[in-house]
């Protein structure tokens, strides 16, 4: 048993009520400071409680996974439905400044800003990542985070790139209110996260300080990045969907594309909100501190903050 | 001292991380359990202790009234922007079929769905109302709650009203599926909460079981009105803002009104966002359960689930 599943294993315990004696399971890697209450547990009593912990454990490991797998479903259905939209029938891609250019923009803030971002932001969720080093976990939550980043700047240069080549006024809208606003504090909590918790010299206290306006604000951002893509879509569609002689129908008579468009928003709803309920269940966050038998390891090495 | 004094005192100084030799404070009403531990601690050291808790403590609910004042003050704001913006720039008020009885629709909205349901459902965190008895602000989040589903029907009834009178077909639009899909979970999260946490007959561990969906849903109907109103914000100001001849601007020209309706889009995000806030800080959460040291009584006198 390595030291990692113990923590892991004793971690878990903790977090579904387990009773201080059931630590015992663990003596031979930590101290037993609980002797006297697990002496007053007869045998039987100590074995019922640890089979209950160990079931409430499992069930809470299953229902994590259950949410994870519905949140990447439907971060997958996000991602293609939106590609479908914009190949099928928004006529494609290029970057000529045409409409052409402008679809990369929705398929690049949904992929990038919503289903990179939120799969980003539940990594250290995954019970698999409960290791003693965080470091690996960490640095891939910052690529991660980095390529969503990246994947909305470019989607905001194409929607920019096309309106200058047009002559569309750029940010006027709520929608692009809304989007800027999202997309420079993504930036600028991308880059505190990196100086707060990834740099050697930033001291722990600061990092214990705004973990949680971190994590808040990561939040946030996701509730920011739902109303952009939820208003975009919205505007895009009256846009697109005017109808005409020639028999195309308008967006008030629901052609193929306009029930595309609305599935595909409410498919973003529905990524957004597993995300949250993930984000906001405690039961499924990473520990907080690594146990106090287990000594402090410098950064680079192994650390928790 | 009363024991709901007491017992809010021992509730906050567990919730700030406060020894449980600090308990000893309150050994009039509570049997002092934890004496073998609070034996070792020095006089001097557990005067400073009590002294460290108390200030921690003091600075918890500061921080709480700061966030909560915060968040009154943007839905006040947000319930201004949308009146004036609906009387002074579309006509003000009418219940006639007309453009004028539409105009209910984003004030009844604003106010209900999102500000009065805001407020309604951070009612449980203010520590005022964090007594022994949870009945009257059951009562009344019951009630804020019914008040703003009713302020949202009646604006659902305007929108639906104007387009039947005018002939523009219902419900096609994106912000119209995510508007009609929150009031529908809004009405169900309503009738099910009563059923659930205010009728007698409820069994406590439905409650129980039901408490943190009941929690959640709560914060994503938050989200869902969000990006219901800052999509129906959008689309309004495309559909009036479209400038002609007579010298009236267009949305893209950013006249007076489209700064004022980008302004309540944005004091609705940054509404939502702290309620948000408020809903996801465990330090701010009412206690899950009375003391053990309290004796349980039934529903409709004190009950705490």
């Amino acid at each position: 048993m390595t030291s990692a599943t113990v923590l892991n294993l004793k971690e878990q315990m903790h977090r579904v009520g387990a009773s201080t004696a059931d630590y015992s399971l663990t003596s031979d890697l930590f101290p037993l400071r609980h002797f006297n209450t697990a002496q007053r547990e007869t045998g039987t009593a100590l074995h019922g409680k640890r089979e209950r912990a160990s079931v409430s454990r499992m069930m809470s490991i299953t229902r994590f996974y259950i949410w994870y797998f519905l949140s990447m479903g439907l971060g997958l259905a996000c991602v293609v439905c939106v590609c479908l939209w914009n190949s099928q029938w928004r006529g494609g891609f290029a970057w000529d400044g045409s409409s052409l250019q402008f679809n990369w923009h929705p398929v690049l803030m949904v992929t990038g800003m919503l289903v990179l971002y939120g799969n980003g932001a539940v990594l250290y969720r995954v019970p698999l990542t409960w290791g003693e080093n965080k470091l690996p976990w960490k640095l891939l939550h910052a690529a991660l985070m980095l390529l969503a980043l990246m994947l909305s700047v470019i989607g905001l240069c194409a929607v920019f790139g096309n309106h200058n080549a047009s002559n569309i006024p750029n940010l006027y809208s709520l929608h692009s209110w809304i989007g800027i606003i999202t997309a420079i504090l993504f930036a600028t909590q991308w880059a505190a996260g990196v100086a707060v918790f990834l740099l050697p010299c930033s001291p722990g206290s600061l990092r214990k300080l705004l973990k949680p306006q971190h994590v808040w604000m990561g939040g946030s951002l996701l509730t920011l990045g739902i109303a952009a893509c939820i208003s975009g879509i919205n505007e895009k569609l009256f846009f697109v969907l005017k109808g005409n002689t020639n028999g195309s129908l308008s967006y008030s008579q629901l052609p193929a594309e306009a029930l595309l468009g609305n599935s595909l928003g409410v498919l973003i709803i529905a990524f957004g909100l597993v995300v949250l309920k993930i984000l906001s269940n405690h039961e499924w966050q990473r520990p907080e501190n690594q146990p106090e038998d287990v000594p402090y390891t410098p950064l680079l090495q192994e650390e928790n903050q």
